[in-house]
């Protein structure tokens, strides 16, 4: 089956789906996006998603191109024109087509969008869970608004690039004092060896991530003992656990950083638990 | 007329001129660009632009698409065909079309190449060159790798958009140690009241300007004093003149930074010299 994106208004074959060359996003990453997780062919955590990529336009005085809830239906059109059971949704919305200037374009244009979504494979996804992933670090090199969750992302290509080059999965950005931000396409944590889940605050330096955000609320409810604040790469290779969360891994186990075993090298408990509670505190749209 | 763009082999009206929602450098900012001068029909400085584009490209890992020679071709028919006499010539070339994932598609894709020119108004450049510009400084922000000449330009277009919200043309940034770099697209120049022209070294916190490294020789061979070293907001300020340079303005007179009055507040002497004799020494193919 071919797949089927939305671009502009329209819904293409994705072999034929086209951007201008002089879309905004393609020439300055003047842009923004979500991805959000598909689960028996549902949106999970959409509220929270749309309520980010509002925030995300407001800081690019981006315009929003459509109301939330048609860009909603647009993306559960997607999904069900894909056929995605269990998978990812992709929203990017730029600033729109104009003559190539850094500046806001004078007049106002629109916005350009695009969604696509993507079958995944659950067999596969759990069998990485179940080994766990490597994760290297790396130094902090982005710019510091990573709260705008933009497409402006070489860096963190070249990061997780770095990873794979390094045989790992996740590479995780530490900054000037020597702590985990985050990784390059998601939150890092760690379990310490008395049982707290730590991350940091995304007051500084991360993306508010929304799983990041849903799995502190798991933790409330479950009693999971919780700190929020920084951790150094020393600390991760000393802990019980680590794990990362995003959207398309929702809470995927670390079982090493820098080539260094974490715990007994395999998924933690606390990870796996928070992994497979993770869905009972989610919306579904 | 319709303007004609390059797009991976075609000639394409711009209108119709597109790039699969996948290239790489819409979703990632993963490629990079270049902006060659056209004088009479011709380009200036191509050698030491091509030259940049595969340092460029080598620091990404991205496979040159075609040989320099057949490159600077099409930039030269894509020139032609848009009847260009003044203006520039914009290439970008993307690492490709690849399903979405961070990390580099792991088969070899072939590297998108899409070219535009468009014609500028002489006069009015002349104008604006004869006024001179008002510059902002804003806290340097962007990631190290600013000697890539990548896509990944939302922060330049914020700093270029500050600089319009507060009047100005082009916004210098300013590093930890209270130095300017560069601007959110052109190098920065002062000329102190002894009469040296003064650029910070390309070993650090800036492009390599190709506009820069000409007119360095352009000094040289007028014998117009020349230090290279960073210098300070405030020594701006307190200077004769300053300047920025890039293909598209070359030598630009500054005449104002955060709403002070450089000199007298015209344009000045040595930029204006450096400004007129500068094609003496470019190259044209």
């Amino acid at each position: 089956m071919s797949r089927i994106a939305y671009v502009n208004g329209h819904y293409r074959n994705l072999r034929d789906a086209c951007v201008n060359i002089e879309d905004r996003g393609y020439q300055f990453s003047d842009g923004v996006y979500e991805v959000c997780e598909i689960r028996d062919g549902r949106l999970v955590d959409m509220p929270r998603h749309m309520a980010r990529l509002q925030r995300s336009l407001g800081e690019l005085r981006i315009a929003m191109p459509m109301p939330l809830s048609a860009l909603s239906v647009v993306m559960r059109e997607v999904v069900r024109r894909n056929r995605v059971g269990y998978g990812i949704v992709y929203l990017q919305i730029t600033r729109g087509v104009a003559r190539r200037d850094h500046a806001f374009p004078p007049d106002a244009v629109r916005p350009g969008v695009v969604v696509t979504a993507r079958s995944l494979s659950r067999a596969r996804n759990e069998a990485t869970a179940a080994r766990g992933i490597a994760v290297i670090t790396v130094p902090e090199n982005r710019w510091p608004r990573v709260d705008i969750k933009s497409v402006s992302l070489l860096p963190n290509v070249l990061a997780k690039q770095a990873a794979r080059d390094r045989g790992a999965y996740e590479a995780w950005y530490v900054d000037g004092d020597g702590l985990v931000t985050e990784g390059s396409s998601s939150n890092a944590w760690i379990v310490t060896r008395q049982g707290s889940v730590v991350t940091r605050s995304a007051r500084s330096g991360i993306l508010s991530g929304i799983t990041r955000s849903v799995l502190i609320e798991v933790m409330e409810a479950l009693q999971v003992r919780f700190e929020e604040r920084p951790f150094s790469p020393a600390e991760a290779r000393d802990a019980a656990e680590a794990f990362v969360t995003s959207a398309s891994q929702i809470v995927m186990p670390v079982v090493s950083v820098d080539g260094q075993p974490i715990g007994d090298g395999m998924p933690g408990e606390i990870s796996r638990r928070l992994r497979q509670e993770f869905h009972r505190f989610s919306t579904f749209s």
